[in-house]
């Protein structure tokens, strides 16, 4: 039945946003890497009616694939999850797997209550990633420094190395109230920090990225110019690298990682207290 | 040994961000919500050594807390992951439960490769990702319309109702172009969509917020202020209300669901290709 060499169909379902269900099965499918998926996401079956849509869905894919559909589920809901589990797929039932271990363990029965995650579960940690996103928007590029004694984290480097998404990932996903600063070849010329991030000092972190990286992402924006030159990038990239080298910046290369990664690193060299993702 | 009034920690552990390991953790935890729970995040477990100084920080915790901790781990190399099995913790392993049956059910040995998701797997996707982001910021609160050709969705509402975060997110997570665009009072006052926004009629999307949640979201910006008063939410809240009908525009309710909750169900209603979750 299952053809090895065909592009095999995936599906996430959930009763929210699927978008656990999607991590946990693309973490799981990266690790076979000579096989083709071909994703498709089922979110919010949170009733049988919607369960049985879904379930027909699977079933088509199933009987017009050469391979027979593999499914992620996160649902919760005892019905639901019977409806998917009948259909010509294989299960991979994510609740199925540990919530009866845990019971176990915790010697507690689980609520079985669907999507208490992904959603306003908890207002005040919620408020707080958007009044972050909000400050981050405000304080990013070095716009103003006037709230910098409100925030978690200042990031500074040269232009286009990565500042702006990195401070609003820490902001959507940790709530952390993360302002940038963008320093210039003026601003490095002497050598020292600028005036205005003296007084912020234990709230810098600094990140780097090398000339060619640079020169690539700069050139995207500005072909051509002076700024993406490499010759520009160069100089830019061995000034700040003296710089955070003389004033002991904590810093990331962030050339070749994500901003989830950059973001990661961030918090445990900072040893900034962050709330659990909700 | 396991005291279950007192509260229980639990360490995600992880060879990079732990990002994955903290949602499927947190996904199943929520489901006891009678327990307190301490969360402990311990990313880039990725040599041997870390791992032990891992399994220390776990050791400790498990000797001087009332409760066994838990530990959720992702760790896919099988060295890491015995020094972690050796501790005095319940540990659940991710790939452990999953990894084996998906080779028997895929017919392929897994690459046992750690970190693959996360990372900048696909370089192209991950600029496509840093690309849409800067759209985003570029074509934030109706600054500018001249991309809307360009853009995925644009997303209209009245001011404060969601519409920022929203984009950012759907840049962040899902690499889509969001633009925004705020409707006024006066945008709003003949009924119909504003003339710059007609052309994209099949791009908008649109986000209602009910009268007294808008009042409170604006109260925390601008205290006493007309703009904030209830009269004012009231009427904007009922305008645009009336114009989505008019206009037939799709739309949500965004007052009590989250930023994923809101980004899944765009995708979802304008039937938008997104790439697979990386």
């Amino acid at each position: 039945m299952t053809n090895l060499s065909a592009v095999r169909p995936v599906f996430f379902v959930s009763d929210r946003t699927g978008i656990t269900a999607e991590n946990l099965g693309h973490a799981l499918l990266t690790q076979f890497s000579t096989i083709k998926f071909e994703h498709h996401s089922l979110p919010f079956i949170n009733t049988e009616e919607k369960a049985r849509i879904a379930a027909n869905t699977i079933n088509l894919k199933a009987q017009t694939s050469p391979c027979q559909p593999l499914v992620f589920s996160t649902l919760i809901d005892d019905a639901c999850r019977r409806i998917i589990d009948d259909t010509q797929a294989h299960i991979i039932d994510f609740f199925d797997a540990f919530i009866k271990p845990l019971e176990i363990e915790l010697r507690t029965q689980s609520s079985h209550a669907a999507g208490l995650s992904h959603g306003i579960s908890n207002e005040h940690v919620y408020m707080s990633r958007i009044d972050a996103v909000n400050f981050s928007l405000k304080n990013d590029d070095g716009i103003s420094t006037k709230e910098y004694k409100d925030a978690d984290v200042i990031l500074i480097g040269v232009s286009r190395s990565g500042k702006t998404p990195t401070c609003l990932y820490l902001a959507m996903q940790f709530g952390l109230r993360a302002a940038n600063y963008p320093l210039t070849e003026s601003d490095m010329a002497n050598g020292r920090l600028p005036e205005a991030l003296q007084p912020y000092k234990d709230k810098l972190f600094g990140l780097l990225i090398n000339a060619e990286r640079l020169h690539t992402i700069r050139e995207m924006r500005k072909q051509n110019s002076g700024y993406a030159s490499m010759a520009q990038c160069q100089k830019e990239t061995r000034m700040i690298r003296s710089l955070f080298d003389l004033e002991k910046i904590p810093h990331i290369d962030s050339s070749h990682i994500s901003v989830e990664e950059i973001a990661t690193s961030i918090i445990q060299q900072m040893k900034i207290h962050r709330p659990p993702i909700y």
